[in-house]
């Protein structure tokens, strides 16, 4: 042993030996040496237990060769020329700006860029300074609930937008359902039951219904009865209006500062951009530094001014112009082929979004109708799925069919096949 | 107005109406025609009181020439080349897949670069199924907390990352804080008093500790002896360790699952790409799917295609080695000028990260000092800022030095007029 230690090189040995001190297995004891540390708890933890992986039961489900879904948009037409423009410029040889600090609530022209446009094209009435970028719907309603404070109740339609649900309840929210009619939700029915209002006036999901005037003022009105009372106006998908001009905001309506504005990229570029924002009333902003101000954002900066940029120089509008104009075909198309089919009943929602509400001639329920369209390789969205309490029995089924991901040959196989079903079954 | 009305076009007559009509403001009856509705309720909504701004009270401090922040990286000496040449690449004419939509948990092949990178530069023993990606540690400890469940008690040390605390807390997390001596948290003294430990025993922020061997393994045995308990392992900045080899993960040592690993490219990349990650065991994996499962990935797709690309292409590899040397050779610059200061009493923590911990000989407080220094345009880090609790008198005054970000000529600047505070005051 004396003779193998000898061959090796005296710093080489000191190396290993400081290795094993900083990692605690030996420790240095002044003028005495170098003593092995007691690790011997170390043999008393037992091996995980390693978890037997099941073969997971294979259903044999056929490829999905239509898939109607309603959150799809079309990727195909994208700015991509102007995008790439966007990041060459961003990632040039002389700039390390993408790179720095950036702000908590969001990218100062950012905000800007945003607060223009929700001005022009949603009457969306804000300062910059009210704005707060985030990764996703679901990342903001995580802060604000942080910014209300302890659990609420909230009140959403039914059905309504499941995510938004899920993440009440996983705040520990407590949800109520509202009774609604063909005008949305009934603020009638509100009163003390609630200190938080979940809408989507402008285009309800799934039910594709607009809000009257009469009906928003009703709800500004509970809003203004209490303190701390406060509407979130989620306003998924208003860029895509087909029939006359869009419907303004339920914020711009709202003088004192009541409305929650919540809106997104998600539809209007992707979803996998993932880019949200909030336009929180003037009383709130204070609440979010103090509560939340040490959150830096969850927006990559480099990714908000790319995005910015794209806002700015006017790539987003004329994105938004062409894409309206893609939809709206798809959107007659898709109208004009439910019209020949003997199995449709009716259609809602069909002036604004990306997809359309179907009630189907069918004595099957609408989980059953997605089942076998699954089995031939056609994904449909039942509406049901969107119910987060019991809902009065529908008098017909009811399914969600999205064209915006789908191009019209597609359109018309999906449609195709679903007559196999309606006319078989 | 008869007249008048007659000059316009039918179909604009007609488009204006049923945009009233859309909006809520007007109602069809049919056969008798449009009726105004009724929104006199309009009337009764106040206008919102204008928040008057205070001019705000400018305290006139001087602008800060020299900031030793602890968080700040280089910026200079990024991969530029790579990081451009990958972009081009992504956004190229031909590829959509940057916009189709992703993973909840993340990429599958970002997954897997960051799982091969673990395991080779940190001994974390993991798969990448167990590897979730989010926007920052603050929104994945927010996830996490909803995996876990009705809110824990949480020990951490003190000081401490004082982010991580504030979150626990906006959480409704019961905090304790845990002795701690030279080989950080005191196992002994934590007992029952906790569900969920924090920790970063690679480099303990802001101490710099290092938690030995022995340690460890007393705080995986305690982790061990109850169902439910966790270590939440923050492995913030152990890429940069200028002394031997890195020290190995706590999570490589944990046989039972019961480590929760957390790392980010905050320090490795730049703050502002808000990208982390964390390695839950494989019993939280079920639970994290359940209960988070249909949350998107925080972090845009596009921007997870970059970094995978850039891990994988060996590009990060290479950009932590130049890095390393560079921020060793700031290291080692500032512990020489350290060195030569008669204030300077003792420097803790240096061998790993990019900060310093300075324990100053003055009669002021830490926050006096960096009081003192901001008004001659230093920035520099009392460490009781960190503080989360009463913490046992510091013998002197101990103050962060970081130096990641900062040139040697800015050092030197900053040292030499700390000096001017250290001398005459």
């Amino acid at each position: 042993n004396q003779l193998l230690i000898c061959q090796i090189h005296r710093s080489t040995v000191d190396l290993a030996y400081e290795q094993l001190v900083s990692e605690g297995y030996i420790e240095a004891r002044p003028y005495r040496g170098y003593f092995v540390c007691d690790v011997t708890s170390l043999l008393d933890l037992r091996k995980e237990k390693k978890e037997e992986e099941k073969p997971k039961q294979k259903t044999r489900t056929p490829e999905i060769e239509v898939d109607f879904s309603p959150m799809a948009v079309d990727l195909g037409h994208f700015a991509f020329k102007a995008w790439r423009r966007g990041s060459k410029d961003l990632f040039s040889e002389e700039s390390t700006e993408w790179l720095e600090a950036g702000e908590g609530m969001g990218e100062p022209a950012f905000r800007e860029a945003i607060c223009h446009y929700l001005f022009q094209s949603r009457g969306v009435a804000c300062e910059p300074c009210q704005i707060l970028v985030g990764a996703g719907n679901e990342y903001l309603l995580m802060l604000l609930a942080q910014m209300l404070g302890s659990p609420k109740k909230v009140a959403m339609e039914n059905p309504t937008y499941k995510q938004a649900y899920e993440i009440f309840c996983n705040l520990g929210y407590e949800v109520r359902t509202v009774e609604t009619d063909d005008q949305g939700m009934r603020v009638s029915s509100l009163q003390d039951d609630a200190d938080i209002v979940y809408v989507m006036p402008s285009h309800q999901f799934p039910m594709g219904t607009v809000m009257p005037m009469k009906r928003r003022m009703e709800l500004l009105k509970w809003a203004g009865e209490k303190e701390g009372r406060y509407i979130i106006e989620d306003d998924h998908d208003s860029e895509f209006r087909y029939k006359g001009k869009p419907i303004p905001s339920l914020q711009g309506s709202d003088h004192e500062g009541r409305v929650i504005y919540l809106g997104t990229f998600s539809k209007s570029i992707a979803p996998s951009v993932r880019v949200s924002y909030l336009v929180l009333p003037k009383s709130l902003v204070a609440i979010c530094k103090q509560r939340c101000g040490f959150y830096a954002s969850t927006v990559p900066k480099a990714w908000q001014m790319l995005i910015g940029a794209f806002l700015q120089e006017g790539h987003f509008e004329r994105h938004l112009n062409r894409m309206r104009s893609i939809y709206k075909k798809k959107r007659d198309f898709i109208l004009d082929e439910l019209k020949k089919r003997k199995w449709v009943r009716a259609v809602h929602g069909a002036n604004a979004g990306l997809h359309v509400l179907v009630e189907v001639d069918s004595h099957f329920s609408d989980t059953e109708l997605a089942r076998l369209a699954a089995g031939i390789g056609i994904r449909i969205y039942p509406v049901s799925d969107y119910d987060i309490a019991e809902c009065e029995a529908r008098k017909y089924p009811q399914v969600l069919l999205g064209y915006g991901g789908l191009r019209e040959e597609e359109i018309a196989k999906g449609l195709g096949a679903l007559d196999r079903i309606m006319l078989f079954f």
